[in-house]
C-alpha cells in the first residue's frame, strides 16, 4: 500500500516555493494531492478555478500529483481523499508556531499526521502575498513563480 | 491584605485554555477578576453580554472569581478594581513578544505588574479563533470548551 | 563619496523609537532620507501630508536628514534617491523575520542592502499602533512621541 | 516499494517523547530505523550498548522498528540503510532552528529529506537531559520514560 | 495568609537585572526568598557563600526578602520553604523556551506555579555571564551591578 | 571622511557565509577590518595565526579589507582601529537574540553602533562548527568554504 500526501494551501497564486515542497513530496510519496482552500470570507486575487488551473499547469510534469479543492475541515478532506499525511513547508519561526498549532488541532480532530519540510533556503523569503505586492508595484517576479503564473499576474494586475 | 489579580481578554468565547489560567490564578490569589474587553472596532461572534454570561457560568465553581467588563485602558480598569497584578497565559513565542510589549507599556502607564503563566501543554494549540473556525466548519470542539459554550457555538453558527 | 541611507516606514505617526533610529543613522551616514510610504489600501490616522509635516518638524535639528514619500517599490525609491542602503530598526523576533524576508526580496529586486539597527531597549515596547491605541483610550503618551506629535494625536482623536 | 524512515538521536536515555515520534513514524512508514549516535567526544550516562538495549526493549512492540548505531555522517547512514527520509520531532523554536540548519546541510550532502513531526504537547517539556537532571536530584521520572528506563536511571545514579 | 515567592538562580554574581525582579516581587508578595543554586558540576566565579553574601547586602533594604541556598530539586526547596510560587524574569525568546520547559516540569513534579515577569527593557541585555566577560576584559560594569558587586568583581578578576 | 566597518568573529575557519558578509560590507564602506578574536579559554581547530592567514588569502581580492586580531573588548578594538561601526551577519532567531544583547552592551560600553546584515539564504545553514563537524566525519565541504580552507581542513583533520 502506498502513502498519499496532502499539500494544502490557498495558492493565490502558486509560487516556486510551493512547487519546491510539492516536488519533494512527489519524489517520496506514491501520490500527492494539492488541496486548494476555498475561503469564502477572503477575497483572493485569483478565483478558485483560476488557482486550480494555474496549479494544474505547474504540476503537470509530475505524474503522481493531483489538484483538489476543499472548503471544510482539512482533516475531513484528507480522510475523504485517502491521504494519510499532510505535508507543509516551513520557513520562519512564525510559520512554525502557527503550523504546529494547526498540526496539533488536526491530530486531535482526525488523527491525521502533519509532516513539515523545511523550505529550500532559496525560497525562504518567498510568499504569495509578497509576490502579489511586488507585481502590483511593477517589480519583476521572474524566477519567483512559473512563467505562466507571471503572465497571469501581469494580466490581472494590469502592470508589466 | 490580599492580592487581587486581573485576567483580561476578549473571551469570544472562553476556552478551556482560559479556564486553566483563571483556575490556577484563583488557587493562588485572594480574588480574581476576569475582565472582558469591549472593543467597538471588532465584531465578535458573541456580544459582550453573551461573553460575560458564558464566562460567569464557566467560573461559577470558583468562589473568589468575578467577571467584569472594560472598554478603556487595561491599567485604568486594574486600578479602579483594586487589582495589583495582571495575569496572562502564554503559549507561543509570538504571544510572548506581544504580551511583553503590552506588559512594558502597562507598567509605564500605570505601575501595574503583569505575571505570565505558561499555558498547560494540553491547551498549547488552543485559541478562541481556532475554536470558532473548527466549529464553523462542523468540527467537534468537545473537550476544548465547556459544554455550555459548545452548545452556544453550535447554536450561533447553525452547525452541529 | 558619501553614503546615503534610506529609513522607510508608514510613520502614522512618528514615535521616539523611529527618531532613535533616524538619529543614529544621521550620526553615521552623510545623508539620511526618511521615506514615508503612501499606501492607498490602508486608511492611516494622519494623511501622507500630515505624516510628512510631523516628521519634518521632528527631524529639523538634523542638518543631513530629508523627508521623502514613495508609493511604489522601496528599491526603486532607493535608487531614484541615490540611497545605497536601507536602514531599519529591529525590536522583536517577529519584526526580525518579516524584515529579513523583505531585505532578501529587496536585495533580489534591486541590489540594495538593508542594515538593521537594534532598537534601543528604552523603546523596545513602542510602535505607532500601540501609541494610537493608548492615546485613543485616553492614556498619556508623553515621552513616547515628540510633543508636537502628542498634540496632533490629542487633536485628531478628540481626547486628552 | 515501501518507505523506510530513520529517527536519529543520542537517546541517553530514550524518553516517552522519543517513543511518541517513533510510534507515529512506525504507523505511517513500512519500516523505521532508530539510529543511535555514537559520539566519542561526549561522555553519555549510558554506553552505546546500553542505550541500544534500552531502546530495543522500548520499541519491541513495533514489528517494523529496528535499532541501529552510527558514528559518521547521518546522510551516509541513511543511504547505507536504505532510508529515504529522516524523521525528527520538534518541540521549541530553538530545536526548530538547529534542526532546519541540519536538514538543509543533510539535503545538500546527500539528497536525504527530513520530515519534522511536532512533538505531542504532552511531551513538549521533556528531554533526556532534563530527565537525567531530575532523576539525579531524586525527583520522580515515572511517566516520563518507560518503566525499564526509570529503573536503569535509578540504578545508574544510585538514587531512588 | 500571605503568599511567599521564590526567586531562584545561580547569581554568579547578582546583577541589577536580578534585583529589578526581586524588588518587584517584594512589592507584591508578603515574603520573597532568593534561592541560590549550589551546582557542584559547575565552577562559579564566586563560591556559594560569597554569592549569598553579595545578595544579602544587595537586598538588605527589603524587609521581606531572605536569601536561601539549595542543591536539590527547586520544587522540593519551594515546598520546604513554604513558597507557593516561583518568580522568574524573562528576557529573550530563548530564555522563554527554557523557562517554560522548566515551569512545566516543575508543575508536574510538585504542583508549584511559576510566574514570569518581563525584565525591564533597561536590563534586557544584561546577564551574569556577560557582566563577568566584560569585567574580565577590563570593561566598566558600573551601573550594571551594585557597587559592592562591582568591587568584588574587580577584586576577584584582578582588573580595573 | 569615509566610514570603516569592523567584522568580528572567531573564524575557525572562515566560511563562504562570512565572506558573503565581508564582501557586501566592502562594497559599501571605505574600509573593512576583519577582526579575529583570540579567546584563550577555547581551543580552536586553527591557531590565531592560521585563522588570520586563511582569512587574508580569502579576502585578498578586496583592496579595502584588512585582517586584525584582538583579545580584549570589541568596542576597544573598534575605537583603536577607527572603526565607527560593527557589521555582523544574522541567520537564525537565536543568533539575533544573542547579537542584539551584545550590540546593546557594546553601545553602552563604547558608543559603537552595530549594523546587522541578513546572511544570504544560500548560506543560512552554514557555520564554522558545522563545517568542521562535516569535514571531521568525511563529508564534502566543497562550495561551503574557499578551496584553500577546504584543503587546510582536510590536512588538519587527516580526512578526505
Amino acid at each position: 500500500m502506498g502513502l498519499t500526501a496532502l499539500c494544502p494551501g490557498t495558492f493565490d497564486p502558486v509560487t516556486n516555493g510551493h512547487l519546491d515542497i510539492v516536488g519533494r513530496a512527489a519524489a517520496l510519496f506514491d501520490g500527492v494531492l494539492v488541496g486548494v482552500l476555498e475561503n469564502p470570507s477572503k477575497t483572493p486575487l485569483f478565483s478558485i478555478q483560476e488557482r486550480v488551473a494555474l496549479l494544474q499547469e505547474a504540476v503537470a510534469a509530475h505524474g503522481n500529483v493531483r489538484v483538489t479543492t476543499f472548503g471544510g475541515l482539512l482533516v475531513d478532506h484528507a480522510r475523504e481523499q485517502g491521504a494519510a499525511v499532510i505535508v507543509k513547508g516551513l520557513r520562519a519561526v512564525s510559520d512554525y508556531e502557527y503550523e504546529i498549532q494547526m498540526a496539533q488541532m488536526n491530530q486531535r480532530l482526525g488523527g491525521v499526521e502533519t509532516f513539515f519540510l523545511s523550505t529550500s533556503p532559496k525560497w525562504s523569503f518567498l510568499s504569495s502575498s509578497l509576490v502579489k505586492e511586488v507585481a502590483r508595484l511593477g517589480g519583476d517576479v521572474d524566477g519567483l513563480v512559473p512563467e505562466h503564473v507571471r503572465k497571469a499576474l501581469i494580466d490581472r494586475l494590469g502592470v508589466g
